[in-house]
């Protein structure tokens, strides 16, 4: 399979849209790059449980990820209580959540850094300041990738849940989270059903991300040119929509507060962040 | 090499200690469960060009990730001109830095977000708010994480730096980053020099990191009696201080204002990000 220059022109014209990808680019490849282009994201599974072995491969695979400074600050829930999994899904308004055999809630934790800190009797001086918080939240999304990577590899497949921070106070609650901790995202797993209608889903141009030794400005307009019809035929594909500008504006241009979280800054201040 | 006994035996004693991880925890196993378990940070390279089809490689991996609605915000910037990285060094005040032939700067990028917006003479609301820049921040380490994982695939190794943090304005400066683009970490890349002094780092118990339902807030003083010695070990060996604890102390205990980059809230809000 290795180095198979046909499959990897398959991967790269569903990951972009055919002829996306300048022909000329080149591309490293090998079973690892393959694993990772093919990733789409999963809602529905057959019904098959999914074993103890599994989860804790994906929470090794997440402690393998770099930490800063090795603080190691995030921890997982693994859930299988059914009554558990359909309150998650209250929270997150999405049905197929409820489907999930197993959701894993990723916290931000300082709570072992807060123990650390009293054993002297003091305070954890970071809990005070954004910087700290933002890089304890960076932490969680590359330990949660580990744990995606590996249950791919397993043949596992998964959806992240931002919406889990539509009510952080609920899900605390669910899983009797201690002071300190924040739920980050969920993880649906499970075993992929493959009569899900799904595909892997196009991304704007690899010239508008990758920048060469200074930030491009001027890349987008061409990218977006190309990327708007190539993602239309994808959203209306799956009744998502209408196209990919369509969706930046119901989800980051209009000012909805519930799409924007709006209560979530005076709830980490009730809960002890300062954000200084 | 799959399913071999020996070969998960050895990484999860480096991982966690030995007899750290009871032996009685299942754990599937798979050749991504080896690669993502042997991870460790490279800051020692081998001087040997990353050809461009690497660093592609790597980006392209980073968008496979999972990305919030699809909004994909963030960008990378590669450099590899010495001054520049010379430059970035000295932000991160880590001599190593400036070793690396090439590092990655990953962005939290609104620019595009609101060139959408700006197609209709609207603002993205969403630049308001602090809930939209922890997801967007978390959408970094998602992608940033795909592209170690490839890196570490092609046989490249890496550090993060969060420490570009430091002085996001200078990295804003160097790399003409546009209005509404934040630099949150850093990433060297090359070939592992073999001759670097350094190891597997062991991580805290999988029983304080992985909790079953809900939180158990109880796991964290056992494992923190069997990680300390552990970690002392480790520390010592590769004179990174005392121990864990010690190191937590350092990063997130004291009070140091710029440990904690307490500049970043009103540098975030002089940028345009309303954290409300």
């Amino acid at each position: 399979m290795l180095n198979n220059d046909k499959l990897k022109s398959s991967r790269l014209a569903a990951r972009y849209g055919t002829s996306h990808l300048e022909q000329d680019t080149p591309v490293a490849w090998n079973e690892t790059m393959d694993l990772l282009t093919r990733h789409r994201t999963v809602r529905q599974y057959e019904p098959k449980p999914v074993g103890q072995e599994s989860i804790n491969a994906l929470a090794i695979a997440a402690q393998s990820a770099a930490s800063s400074s090795n603080l190691q600050m995030w921890s997982v829930v693994e859930v299988r209580n059914p009554e558990t999994i359909a309150e998650i899904s209250q929270v997150c308004t999405q049905q197929h959540v409820a489907e999930a055999p197993v959701v894993l809630i990723w916290l931000a934790d300082y709570s072992r850094i807060q123990a650390v800190a009293e054993r002297t009797h003091e305070k954890a001086e970071s809990i005070g300041f954004l910087d700290s918080l933002l890089s304890c939240v960076v932490d969680v999304g590359i330990a949660a990738q580990n744990a995606v990577v590996a249950a791919e590899s397993l043949g596992l497949g998964t959806v992240y849940l931002g919406s889990v921070r539509n009510n952080a106070q609920r899900i605390a609650e669910l899983l009797h989270l201690p002071p300190l901790t924040i739920p980050v995202m969920g993880l649906s797993v499970g075993w992929p059903d493959p009569a899900e209608h799904a595909d892997v889903k196009p991304r704007l141009p690899l010239s508008t991300i990758l920048h060469h030794e200074t930030y491009n400005v001027d890349a987008f307009a061409q990218a977006l040119a190309q990327y708007e019809p190539i993602s239309a035929e994808y959203y209306r594909r799956f009744n998502l929509g209408e196209s990919w500008t369509e969706r930046v504006h119901e989800r980051a241009v209009d000012g909805r507060s519930e799409r924007n979280k709006a209560y979530m800054t005076q709830w980490l201040k009730d809960h002890g962040f300062g954000l200084k």
